[in-house]
């Protein structure tokens, strides 16, 4: 396990925790999951604020469970702000009623889709066009292996990831074990964003270069719950009523 | 109909606005609720910032409707933060599973509860310790009359206003004919925090006193429903990636 500077939820802690909000807590998915893309929208325009002029484009990538349900709240807070352009990749969709409405409502906001992977790679190769990169692919209980298209796409990121514009990377970057960090495949993420509190590899993409910028977003445990999963000191990082915090 | 300095929202395309969001719109009311909940508590740290040492204790109104429910939203927003300490006054629950999950959040935040009217007045009558009152009672549907307990106690606040906390009006002062604005029984708010658009009454709001504070809270509906319903103008008054805006 890696020794991190910050405490961490393991893969099965979060899995536990998450599972404690929608039951016991009382929470439902679509509440979590407002507050964790509204995080992400926050710290992406803390950190990349857009230039003025065109709205920034932003390419989102999004897996099929919630980590990429998180990456299509993101999308509509920062479509509704008006200085972004969020376009979507959206290749493996979940046929849950969720999903569904988090699509529509950004249908209904002119969000547009990227079909193939071939038109990923052409926007991103179109030099300078993309400004930003959410990685809302895969999350804390991402497995291994890595099917396709995911493989090639993160493939394509990582190889070219000095001609392309900033990976921001929701909770986990994807491809990574959640417990021990990088595996042959890395996206080179240049922000993580860890929802409720960051987990093992956040560590490793710290220690991973001076450049790496880190955010905790997702405020809404309570301290009993953070006490029972050892993370106090982590919440108590947010100051007043910021939805935020670079850590 | 007032005429106001800025474009409003009737009780009827208000109403009808929002049957649209969660329909054809695909927003859920968990998800609008947990939006327009946060800007209510996002506004009111901007207006009534927290004083350091103990807790700010707030006391929260919640009525029987979608109105109390973004109170509750609002008060566990507040708690999470740490520097409020809300209590509810909420004597009408509705048995839905929505409103009885945003109780049991606030319950597994230890936030507390009056259970009478009597001991709601002996803490009002308790000089100084309540800094602020949560006015979600009631909102665009609301109806007359005022039943009880909720027309002894708008009397009650209405008559002490200047013996007691400020009054922050979620939507729409409660007592008040949304279309028309006041009527022989005024909760006497201070500050009025307009959800979506703001709706009629509240220009007869800003006009009441020099004093008297508006924000505009709920940024979620997109530019073709803001146009179908003539309010562009007070959409675009937001900034940045604010959720709230001072009017």
């Amino acid at each position: 396990m890696i020794k991190a500077g910050f405490k961490t939820l393991s893969a099965k802690s979060a899995a536990q925790l998450d599972g404690e909000l929608m039951s016991t807590g009382a929470f439902s998915i679509d509440q979590l999951m407002e507050l964790a893309g509204l995080a992400v929208a926050k710290a992406i325009y803390k950190q990349y604020p857009p230039s003025t002029g065109t709205p920034n484009k932003v390419l989102v990538l999004v897996g099929p469970g919630n980590n990429g349900g998180d990456g299509l709240v993101a999308a509509r807070h920062l479509k509704t702000w008006g200085s972004y352009d969020p376009v979507l990749y959206y290749p493996k969709k979940t046929s849950n009623q969720l999903y569904s409405n988090l699509v529509k409502q950004l249908q209904d906001l002119q969000v547009g889709e990227l079909q193939t992977l071939e038109e990923v790679k052409a926007l991103l190769n179109n030099k300078g066009e993309v400004k930003l990169i959410i990685d809302s692919l895969f999350g804390f209980s991402f497995k291994p292996p890595i099917r396709e298209p995911f493989k090639d796409l993160i493939s394509f990121l990582s190889v070219n990831h000095d001609k392309i514009a900033p990976v921001v990377a929701v909770d986990i970057p994807s491809g990574w074990d959640v417990d021990q960090g990088p595996t042959d495949i890395d996206i080179n993420a240049s922000m993580l964003i860890s929802l409720t509190a960051p987990k093992p590899c956040a560590a490793r993409f710290v220690e991973s270069g001076k450049d790496k910028v880190h955010y905790l977003g997702g405020r809404f445990i309570n301290k009993e719950i953070a006490k029972k999963y050892d993370i106090e000191d982590i919440i108590d990082k947010y100051k007043n009523d910021d939805l935020i915090v670079k850590l």
